[in-house]
């Protein structure tokens, strides 16, 4: 299935109105199924669907490791064969149970089912104790460097992006969503996948970084989660907590540091306790 | 509880590392709960949380009128009796039964659950046949209006809004969170609580014009909803069905119309089966 689709639109601006093709990003529902029991629907672009399932059942906790699920594939749809929007994957751990459904994908969609849910997640993920840092004038290129190879964003102008990159800020790899939770559940499920070993990576996200973002970082284990865009109070309070760095408005050659500002290196850590006055070169 | 928050952080830029104070939008779990059975928690900026349960009562179809709800209140929490994450809603219908919390609510969060759902939504959804129309240089300048209105985005750069206008331009309400979702519930509440007849305005938001949002103004009946940003396919899909006039990227004084342009008018709707070469003025 594709993942853009034209429609003939009609666009208009202050001297013509006109008819025209546009390229807009594909939605479909996809139902997860685990062991045939349904864990839920996510709205997605359809693409990458296998790295999205083990992405999202890693992050919601149900999975650690590749290896964990012995089978993937889609369901056939009986009055539509070509239909791919139900996959199923089976465990290896006969004893993963799909206790509540709601639970886990409640995880996923709206982040976490009450207070006490927050503070089970905040416990329940390791300490981030990687000693990588990425320098700043390589950071504040990531963002580039995912526009360009955004396959679809040129295209449509309304699709979300997430990236790993090494330290060095090569862009290892990349996924686009129509949703930014999909895009980092399909990312980090195509590393889990790929054995692309996560802790000394940058995570960088188009959109926000809301507290469920943050999670799926957490989980993951990486230890520095940047994104364009404001972050959530709750999101820098996880990152804080866990020790990760949570690094926002990458843009216009300067970023916002939240939290750990020690992995951002060349000028930046050895600033970072002084105060305001403090006026100085982190290229020195 | 207030919707921003400051954190000390670590502003960077080629020139200087500082520690500055930055505003944050508030991230915090509401669980709503009807009749004493969990609907489910999203993830909400905190603040005018009972317009966001009319909201989403709503465009789940619980309700179909403000009288539907007998009352409405916050819980208690035993340990922290400030704390107002949870809330509870009775209706007045006690016949009205929570059957399955987890299809009512992700319904509101990943919006459906599965195709034939998708099916039963266009399907339930009236025919939207409002004759109104509004004028294309009204339409351009409703995102610098409803920006111009928003209290905390200009202080955090990450929250989303979502307004209602008549078809003169006028703003009449407007709801900020930092879920788009939330935003959308949270105004179409307000306008089913004040009695704000919606079936003759404008429903602008700040994001992305997915299926859920155009769903949810679907259920609402809202003839015309706008989008600074990009819709989707099944966005589309289900306003050119149902009759209503689907509009993105408004920005930079020109829009696209993706289905239903009568509503968008001097000039507009004139042109619209004209094929591109027609180059002619809307203003004439």
């Amino acid at each position: 299935m594709p993942d853009t689709q034209s429609f003939t639109i009609v666009r208009v601006d202050s001297a013509t109105a006109s008819r025209i093709e546009d390229t807009v990003v594909v939605e479909e529902p996809l139902e997860i199924r685990v062991n045939n029991s349904s864990l839920g629907v996510t709205m997605r672009t359809p693409g990458d669907d296998f790295d999205l399932a083990f992405g999202l059942l890693w992050t919601e906790g149900l999975i650690h490791s590749a290896q964990d699920v012995g089978t993937i594939a889609y369901c056939p749809d009986e009055h539509d064969p070509g239909l791919k929007n139900v996959l199923n994957a089976t465990l290896v751990d006969k004893e993963v149970r799909i206790t509540s459904n709601r639970t886990a994908w409640a995880s996923s969609s709206y982040g976490v089912c009450g207070k006490s849910t927050i503070d089970a997640i905040r416990q329940k993920s390791r300490r981030i104790r990687s000693a990588v840092a990425i320098e700043y004038d390589t950071l504040i290129e990531l963002p580039d460097r995912m526009r360009a190879h955004q396959v679809n964003f040129n295209r449509t102008g309304g699709i979300h992006a997430a990236g790993l990159f090494d330290m060095s800020g090569k862009l290892l790899l990349l996924r686009e969503d129509l949703g930014r939770h999909n895009a980092v559940d399909k990312v980090l499920g195509a590393a889990l996948r790929a054995n692309v070993p996560i802790g000394d990576l940058v995570l960088l996200v188009s959109g926000r970084l809301g507290f469920e973002i943050a999670q799926k970082a957490a989980v993951a284990g990486v230890p520095v989660v940047a994104s364009v865009s404001a972050p959530s109070s709750l999101a820098i309070d996880l990152a804080q907590e866990i020790g990760m760095t949570a690094v926002g408005f990458v843009r216009n050659r300067s970023v916002n540091i939240y939290s750990h500002p020690q992995r951002i290196i060349n000028g930046i850590s050895k600033h970072s306790d002084r105060n305001r006055e403090s006026h100085s070169n982190p290229h020195d």
